[in-house]
């Protein structure tokens, strides 16, 4: 994509009230725009960078074998007062319609997939199920202070899981688990699996925590047993072996639970096992907030000048740009540029009419894993300059070489 | 896909108060579930045939060099107030957070998209400009017993164009209309263009309209000029031309506005023209519902047997199915399954242990272009049958014949 085409670019206005760093540098950059506390646009370059983050979660969900559906976030106060959360869960954004007929907005949807998939599996042959969707929820949170760390309306991917009993929906757990960690390793963060309560979901759960100082979570660890606890289960000052707690602040991005038959009890939601009987459903529910991961990535992937994004999460792997001063360099750049978007390489190709200076600081600001300046300096040599974002060294190309270098 | 891992299946089951066709055939055929009135569940056939509608779109937005954004749902009444909707718009839904804060859930998107771009465009310099997302929107209706045609929540796509002068305007007007001409031919939907009121969004518009005994509209039509107006607008019993109005039932299935000034007005949002004074900008809003598509599609393309899909949006192209009885059957469609998979063909295989009668019945109404029967029958030809949803007649294909047949 050419930069000059973009309607979106870099800014020093930063609305007020936003002290997230992870807004504040998406903001910056161009990538988002806060419409209201915890409400955000994605612009452009934001949007390739979400959707890089669902199509990640997309395929381990597909490869673990859940279908996926999309439901709707407009949902009737019928079903959540069968299972408590109307008056239960205090981040539901509640409203009402023609006939004073009243809403919920998804703020989670146990209460749509349960009766949903209930339609469907009758016998213990209709069983194990596993559906997902990716989707925006809404959550009337309190605080939004945390850029897209804590929305109000936000991305989601939420798989549910339907077993004939628990042993099966503890093997799955473990398989969902395992997804997640191959999820968030993808995306470059380094999240623990962390013990956590269940909140209105279930007793216990296990949340992905990436250890930050900006995070709004306390994790206890202990260095002795590898494990991980959330504060709101902690109980004493060490760990039962004895060693004292480690404790570290960190952002949670993704939350699985069991929710065994707590919401297919609230909607009678039974099949008939081999022997004939009634049997109740085992549940299990499995979240991620896509826009949290992008926000997690910017609050721990930077440096003092911007974005330092991992490539498969860019949104561009390269940043082209002209330095001038002299036609050529101009030529051998738009030259660059076509070959490399043949070849199938994302590019972004700064054409604009803009000083040296003010490129390379929003290259820097942008945050591409790869840049590559063309200009008068670096053909006299034949070549081109190459630099990693996440590095300092600058290695020249030859640019009969370059193409092949970026596809290889 | 294979069939009988589908968590989703046809029933003859319908819910109450589903008198609209569309939606009665896409519940029957397993492609989405209704939650309530105006609001439904796409189930995984569903999605895809959502999907492949939006994926024409978008390719048709970005042709037109329209960037893509995400807005959200959730929008701040403040920006409502401004333009006079938040009390001038019916279909508002308008709900409450945190500290007592209003906001309104996106039934368009005039109210963030003016002031985002405001946010970029200060010079004629930044101008054309255009964008576009894809997204729910929630409307209050006060009737929704048109099943996809008219939600309470429903996809939509929404392109924004900006401009420096009318003459700009007009001109990107026509190729938007253009691009709307091939998006309805590319889905099987003969749209006629019809001239309309703007409602709350401009004088005038134009409207792309399906002729269907099943529509809500009326659509007058003067067959000596060619021209089509919406009754809305209709004063007479003749055209100009004197030529008596021919009147038909229609679905609304897209709809174009030239705002002009109307909401860039409303939020002062001015530019720097090129003698240095500061100017109105001119706005058009160009809306297609991919949900309503859907809908309409189901509509028009089906017989008493069930739905008819055109191939770009069918969720796969090819319906295989083993019929037996003899094991060799269940194997050479194993085979083709797989081998078409390989070639990139998209198949739903019906591996279930059915009876024939059964699965050819769910095949007509799950509506895919082409059906491949394999059994003991076809198999003593060495042969395969092969049927188009929309024709009657049966081919025999030989076996070694069909994968290439069927990616030519």
């Amino acid at each position: 994509m050419r930069q000059s085409a973009l309607f979106s670019h870099t800014t020093k206005e930063l609305p007020k009230d936003e002290p997230s760093i992870n807004a504040q540098l998406l903001i910056r950059a161009g990538y988002v725009d806060k419409l209201m506390a915890g409400v955000y646009t994605y612009l452009p370059l934001g949007l390739r960078v979400l959707n890089n983050v669902k199509n990640i979660i997309r395929k381990e969900m597909n490869d673990l074998g859940a279908q996926e559906i999309l439901m709707p976030a407009l949902t009737p106060k019928e079903n959540w007062e069968k299972t408590g959360r109307w008056s239960g869960l205090d981040v539901l954004f509640r409203l009402k319609g023609v006939g004073d007929k009243e809403y919920a907005l998804g703020a989670t949807h146990e209460e749509v997939v349960t009766p949903l998939l209930q339609n469907y599996v009758k016998s213990y042959k209709d069983l194990p199920q596993a559906v997902y969707q990716i989707q925006d929820k809404f959550r009337n949170e309190a605080r939004a202070k945390s850029g897209l760390l804590r929305g109000r309306e936000f991305s989601m991917k939420d798989l549910y899981s339907f077993h004939a009993d628990e042993a099966d929906l503890d093997q799955y757990y473990e398989k969902a688990k395992d997804a997640y960690v191959r999820i968030f390793e993808a995306c470059g963060l380094d999240a623990k699996i962390v013990e956590a309560s269940g909140g209105t979901f279930s007793k216990y759960s296990h949340e992905f925590q990436v250890f930050t100082e900006s995070g709004e979570d306390l994790v206890y660890s202990c260095a002795k047993c590898g494990i991980y606890r959330n504060k709101e289960i902690i109980d004493g000052e060490a760990c039962e072996c004895g060693q004292k707690w480690e404790v570290n602040k960190a952002i949670e991005v993704g939350n699985i639970f069991k929710l065994k038959t707590k919401y297919s009890a609230a909607f009678d939601f039974k099949y008939t096992n081999e022997e004939g009987k009634e049997s109740d459903v085992q549940m299990g529910c499995y979240g991620i907030g896509p826009s949290r991961i992008v926000g997690a990535i910017a609050e721990i992937h930077h440096d003092e000048s911007g974005l330092i994004w991992p490539e498969v999460v860019a949104p561009f792997k390269v940043h082209i740009m002209n330095l001038g001063p002299d036609a050529e360099a101009k030529n051998v750049a738009e030259r660059l540029y076509k070959n490399l978007n043949k070849s199938g390489v994302e590019v972004l190709f700064d054409d604009r009419d803009l000083s040296a200076g003010v490129k390379l600081k929003d290259s820097d600001l942008i945050g591409l894993p790869i840049r590559i300046v063309v200009s008068s300096k670096t053909l006299a040599t034949n070549a081109v300059e190459l630099k990693r974002r996440d590095s300092d060294d600058i290695e020249m190309v030859d640019i009969e070489k370059i193409v092949a270098q970026l596809t290889k």
